[in-house]
Formats: C-alpha cells, sequence, structure tokens
C-alpha cells in the first residue's frame, strides 16, 4: 500500500514568495499528496506549475482548507490575522510568514536548523516563520551559539529591495535604468534624487544610493525591521535577555540581505574553530579566503538555499567575541524555503505509511 | 602694510583628491600667497583654475619646495613616502593624504575638530590626514568622546566607489551601464558577475552587488581598511586602548562614505542628549527625524563638507551605548577639507602681518 501523503494549500501562490515557493515545491523532494493554490478572489482562476503540472488558483474561502494538513501563508499581515485562525480552525497547521503572530507566546517561531522541536508547541495551530532580515544570520548564529553561547550581537544590515516585495523590486530596477548611462550623476547632494524618479516603497533613491531605513518607525527612533531583529533572535535562540543592537540599511540590490555581525560569546572562539564549526552546519556554506578574493556577496548567493558566511575574525580586543560577513536569499531561506521546511517537519505528523 | 601670507604647493594637483582640492581651495577664505600646482612630470605644463586663475602645472623635483611653506600631497602612499620628508627638508610643513607616515610615532594625525592642538608635535615636519573611512565618522565621535568617554566602538562602513580613486569612479559607470537597463538581472548567482564586465580595483562586481572587503590582507583575516579604523581611531582621540572592531563594505556609490556605528561610553548617554551635542559640534550637521524620512543618505550628503548624524538611539540594552548612521563625503572631509583644514592651521604660523 502506498504512503497517505498530507495535503498542502499554498496561500498567497501568485505573489513574489510565493512564486519562490512553487519553484522550492518543485526542487525539493516531495512530501506532499495534494497541493492547493489559493490566492485572493481576482487571481482565482489562474493557472500556476508547480512539480511539473498545472494547478487552478483558488479563491481564498474558508471551505478551501478542507481536508488540509498544513497551510502555508505568504500574505500581509492582516490577511494572515484573519486567515490563519480560520485555517488552523478547519484543522490545518498553518505556518505563517507575516508578522502578525511571530511574538504571540502561543505561536512558535521556528527555523529548522535552530529550533525545529518547538513546531509541537503550537496552541493555536499556528507557527510562524521569522522575519527575511533574522533569517538571514539566525542559522549561522545559532550553529556558534550551541557550542559557544551567544551574549550579545551588534547587526548592521545591508538589505535588498526585494524584502520590500515586488514593487521593491520594481522601483530599484527604475531607478537603475533611469541613473545607469548617465556619467555625470552623482556627484553633487541631490541630483541622484532627481534622477532617479518615482520612490516607491523607499523613503530616498536607492540606486547609487544607501537608506538607513527599513519598515516603520517605533519608539525611541528604532525601526520596526531593527525591533524584528532583537526580538526574533531572543525567541528562536530561546534568550529573552539577549543584548542585541541592530541598524537596517537598504542598498541597491534586488535580492539577497547581507549582514554584518559583531557577535559576542561566554567563551573564547578562534576563528579557525568557528569556520570549522560553520562548516559543518546544516544550512550554512563558509566561503571565506580573502587571499583568493573568497568572500560571499549578494551577486554571488542570489538563488541559492544556505546562509554563506565569510570574513570570519576574531576580534582583536576580546577573544570571545567574532566580525562575520553573512549573506542569505531574502526570498528563498529568507521566506520561501524556510516556510517550506517548517512545513515539511509539520508533515512527518502526518504522513501514514 | 598688507599680510604676508605664506606659500602653499599642491602635490598630485590633477588627482580624483588634487581635483576636489582646487575647488576647496577657490571656495574657502582664503589664508594663503602663491599657491604652486604640482604632478608628475607627465602632467607638467597643464594649466588649471584655482582661486579664479589660471596655474601652470610644475613638474614634482626637490626645487619646486623652494620658498613653499606647506605642502599637501594627494598622491599615492610610496610618492609621499619618498618626496614628503624633501619638501620638509627643504623647509616646508608636509600635510599628507597618503597612508605612509600616520601611523609614525613622530608624525601627527590630525582633524582640526577633534586634536587641532597636535599640529605643532611635528618633529619630522610632517603632518597626516586620516583615512577616509575614519575621518567618516571621527568628528562625530571626537564630539561625543569629550562629554562622554568613548571605550568602545563596531564599525560597519558602506563605502563609495571613489575611496578607490578615479579608477574605481570608473568602473562603477560602466558597470552601471552595463546593467541599468537589462530587467531580467541579478535574479541568479553570477549573472550580475557576467554582465558588469570589468571588475577594476574591486574584487567583485559592484552593480546590483555590495563587497565585503576594501584594502590589502593583513593578519588574521582582517583588511588594512579595517586596521585603518581602528589604529587611527586610537591616535586622533588618544586613547591607544580603545576597543574598535570594524567591517568595511563596499556598496555601488560613487561618493560618500555611510557608516554604522555602535558606540560604548563610559556614562550614559541619552539620544536627545547626543543629538543636541551634536547638533551644536563644529563639522556635524546632524539630520534625525525618521518621521518626516530624515536621515543622511549618501546621495544627499554629496558635495557638502560636514560629518552628517542620523539615525541616533540608545541602545535598548545599556545606556551607555548609541547606534549611529553617519555619512561623510570621502573626497572632501573624507581627503581634501581635512587636508585643507590642517593647513589652514599651519598657515596662522606663517602668516605676518
Amino acid at each position: 500500500m502506498s504512503k497517505r501523503l498530507p495535503t498542502l494549500a499554498v496561500v498567497g501562490a501568485t505573489g513574489a514568495v510565493g512564486t519562490v515557493m512553487l519553484g522550492i515545491l518543485s526542487e525539493r523532494e516531495n512530501v506532499w499528496g495534494e497541493i492547493r493554490l489559493v490566492a485572493s478572489a481576482r487571481s482565482a482562476g489562474k493557472v500556476l506549475r508547480v512539480r511539473g503540472e498545472d494547478v487552478v488558483v483558488q479563491a481564498l474561502t474558508p471551505e478551501v482548507f478542507d481536508g488540509v494538513d498544513v497551510a502555508m501563508f505568504d500574505v500581509p499581515d492582516e490577511i494572515s490575522k484573519e486567515w490563519a485562525p480560520i485555517a488552523a480552525a478547519r484543522g490545518a497547521v498553518a505556518v505563517d510568514n507575516s508578522g502578525a503572530f511571530r511574538m504571540d507566546a502561543d505561536v512558535p517561531l521556528v527555523v529548522p536548523e535552530v529550533n525545529a522541536d518547538q513546531v509541537r508547541n503550537r496552541p493555536r495551530g499556528i507557527i510562524s516563520n521569522p522575519n527575511c532580515t533574522t533569517l538571514s544570520m539566525i542559522v549561522a548564529i545559532g550553529a556558534l551559539h550551541r557550542t559557544y553561547g551567544v551574549k550579545e550581537l551588534v547587526v548592521s544590515s545591508y538589505q535588498a529591495a526585494s524584502g520590500a516585495g515586488q514593487e521593491g523590486i520594481d522601483v530599484l530596477r527604475d531607478q537603475m535604468a533611469a541613473v545607469g548611462a548617465d556619467r555625470s550623476l552623482a556627484e553633487k547632494a541631490g541630483d541622484v534624487r532627481e534622477a532617479v524618479g518615482e520612490l516607491g516603497p523607499f523613503p530616498a533613491p536607492l540606486a547609487y544610493n544607501v537608506v538607513p531605513w527599513a519598515g516603520s518607525l517605533k519608539d525611541d527612533g528604532w525601526s520596526s525591521e531593527e525591533l524584528k531583529v532583537r526580538n526574533e533572535s531572543r525567541k528562536i535562540l530561546g534568550l529573552p535577555d539577549l543584548r542585541v543592537n541592530a541598524t537596517c540599511v537598504r542598498v541597491p540590490v534586488i535580492t539577497t540581505h547581507s549582514l554584518v555581525v559583531h557577535a559576542t560569546f561566554d567563551s573564547e572562539v578562534a576563528a579557525d574553530d568557528a569556520r570549522k564549526l560553520l562548516g559543518e552546519s546544516d544550512g550554512v556554506q563558509v566561503l571565506d579566503d580573502p587571499a583568493k578574493a573568497e568572500f560571499p556577496t549578494p551577486a554571488d548567493v542570489v538563488g541559492t538555499d544556505p546562509t554563506w558566511v565569510g570574513r570570519i575574525r576574531q576580534s582583536l580586543d576580546d577573544p570571545a567575541s567574532l566580525d562575520l560577513f553573512l549573506c542569505g536569499d531574502n526570498l528563498r531561506k529568507g521566506a520561501a524555503l524556510n516556510t517550506a521546511q517548517i512545513a515539511e517537519v509539520v508533515a512527518k505528523e502526518f504522513t501514514k505509511d
């Protein structure tokens, strides 16, 4: 007798992350029986390909979750907030990639390489996927934490435009086209601002520029993105008092977030030992030989699955601190891939021989 | 009787920094009598404008320094190393913008807003101008240090292409022209690398990318640029044991370096107090109102003189730590302007009523 494989619903199948998700579901070892694609009523009836088959997109209704074991949500916060509990009430485990439930004490925040055991602590039937910026570093930091015990993180981000969705991608491409051929630009204050045209979701030009802002304004000048890095790192690592200072900056890269992390541990960490440990860790790829110009960059990392780590240096002032440069594809591990990995952990519960 | 004004020589007048220097000498209140422009034999005979007058460029020879009171050097390290002592031997005070003498114990490293008093401690007749990355933050950090006492700096840079000279500017412009119009790029690993063409002075593509490397490889994986930020900050602030961790990253910006700094002080610092103090400090401009999308960005800062500071936040874990975002034009304050300011301090010694 063949296995009974669980049924999956992908809510938000037509969006930027949803599109990457269909690719990931098609590439990875299949653990799913039926896959239902779900989107807004506007997109219902569209035909998308997944696992080499055409699938008709269904409208988001309560009934679409009947018989579904796992429902992934790649939709805005307010849609998740309303619909993930509906899916859960219909018996599905909701794996949500929005910010709606991440800090809910009754919702686990899961990165399978770090805290896969947390998927079963889900009294609401909902599991959250972390923010893409946190996800671009936390697999590597989690691996170091298990051996050395992390005490403090100082994080600076170099975030890609696609973190702001398809509109972010489109606006950066428009700006690059507008400024790319003009060799006189960027010599005096404001001329790039004049040349780029629309700013889209960004508060300043992104082409030929960097912008020290992502998300919305919270108390005391912190951005929502910076507080997510802080709060989500604490929750995933199970360290509610971890010291975290993050400054989030947008850069003119389409996809793949980069981060500089200064991490302080409970015990001394030699760079070679950290390099070896990270090289043996699931989901981490070390690329660290500056003599050969080997270090990760977003242009070389985009479209790949691991968290890439390079520039691993022991602090000259503190043998228990490391300075690192990390890159991760914010649409894959930073969103769709991690959601798929969580769903696969849950799928095992429903898979019957 | 009119004043006797000192004679200035500008060595490297035809280079990227030299060109900015001639503009700065033309804009600032004039403190100079004769200004001699000096360059390689190849450029001798060229006519350049400074202070609204045409000046013929002279070849670099020992005799060109006869009668010169102050000689600025905006040339590569090896040229400074050879020629600054020759200028000094001929009686000129050499103000050198190269890396040749910065860490020499007998050469002061001066930022007039921070340590102008050091210009007189020059047993070799040479004064050094700091590296552009250090200069992009040190005026602001120096101001905070005077009141709060700085203990530790964690620095991440977002460095402009012009830090690598005219070749860096040209290569980034070529890369931007090559990728700007192609809307299919930057979706998978390596396709930007294929599209950009020449890498020039950078070890990876800079358009649609960020590159975690600047300078040459030093011990234990640190780059020369990262060690400059550490060693020069210590020397300028007069704090030989200051803890400094820097990670230097190149971004696709033509001119103006940005830095994220996590600074820890001896005493508590409220963000409002820091904002007020920085706002009253010479050479610093505060732009810090995220609710109105007000923070410095390189595109808005390029061509201006101050160190711009925004995103001023008190650490949520430590009331004695601040997180800041700073921008400074690396060709002006980061090079030509600070050199001009040092020379002006020296000029006072030679100015006779």
